[in-house]
């Protein structure tokens, strides 16, 4: 696929170098045609991307965290993949969303994560997604993202 | 697989078109012989569909919950395979369930979706499965699940 | 891979036979080069790996719960495989942490199943992962962790 850069300037945002495992665990794992991402979270710095939807965070913070999610999991597809030209397809996004019981609006939450996948890469991109409503996340962040995705081996950049 | 009619007719369930997505997603990715489905929700017009486990929902309220999101996924599967004569396993099962923090029947409520499965398609259709009780849940449902299945692409249907 | 006997012995922790199912599910699918398992859930006659992190479960013992579950998953992967000798990758870990809203700390919880894999199996068992809060979980268990892992068939003892 092909990130369109001038969506990213267009929004403030910018791709950063690959976020440092902290445990045993890695950023992703590639198998055959696939790379299974981690978990990646909304922490950019920026205290908006903490706390939980229905009570302290609005839906449109939520949004730009979920953003921030994809964005952190770009990082590390770019490190692994060397760019996005061996990015075949968005196989599956898995959105978790810190929020509160009566919360509802996950799938709203959400879309800050889908319709960047689009807005960057186009309509290809569309993906499989679940959008669910958990009672926590590390480091009380607002959003947690993982991906599946698949790649063209061949294609890949040194 | 084979779908038996006559366990659908006995429920008084009924397949039906599939849903249509809400956002910059779609309801199933196809990668190589996989299926890869978004999150599914009870949602069918039964306000028994809704709530919490633990609170609103009882557990055989919520076993027919989760039958109804298999309905749902079971219409996207038909729907990217023209009927099920392609299926040729189900991978994964993957539910949540919206409950209270001191519900532990998770896994009761999705027998709901694994058994319905086993029920249609025979003992060839047990799968793996991962049920969690979630804090909420898209609209306010109460199941959403979502699911990886092999199929075998050329035995697709037009 | 290997297993490293001597760390289970160190540790004090014996594999033991695959647990059986309790529904229409199965512990594990195999489909091409993968095995998907199903949640597994820290349960081994210990009280401590029952309960909430954050209220009645301390960080050190939600470790000790994550590893159980691994121990769990590691006695289906011996099962479907007959032994180690034909798991090539862990691809993923999801982690499920049965915590209260405030608890952030799920990373620290699921490093018990993480550093675990890699005490045993060596570097090679780094996985990407996902770890969690949710308000429930299945019995009341402190965590449940499902996997995928990639095997070689061929490798595969009788």
């Amino acid at each position: 696929m092909q990130l369109n850069e001038k969506v990213l300037e267009q929004k403030g945002l910018k791709l950063y170098p690959a976020p440092q495992p902290v445990g045993s665990y890695v950023q992703c794992i590639r198998t055959g045609n696939y790379l299974h991402l981690s978990g990646g979270i909304s922490v950019n710095g920026d205290e908006s991307y903490y706390g939980k939807l229905g009570k302290d965070v609005s839906i449109e913070e939520g949004q730009r965290a979920a953003a921030a999610a994809i964005m952190n999991r770009l990082a590390v597809i770019q490190g692994a993949l060397g760019g996005f030209g061996a990015l075949r397809k968005i196989v599956a996004v898995n959105g978790f969303v810190n929020c509160t019981p009566d919360f509802t609006d996950q799938a709203k939450v959400l879309n800050g994560a889908s319709d960047l996948l689009v807005e960057l890469f186009g309509p290809e991109a569309a993906h499989s997604r679940s959008a669910v409503g958990v009672v926590s996340l590390p480091l009380g962040v607002a959003v947690e993202i993982n991906m599946i995705v698949e790649i063209d081996p061949e294609a890949m950049e040194a």
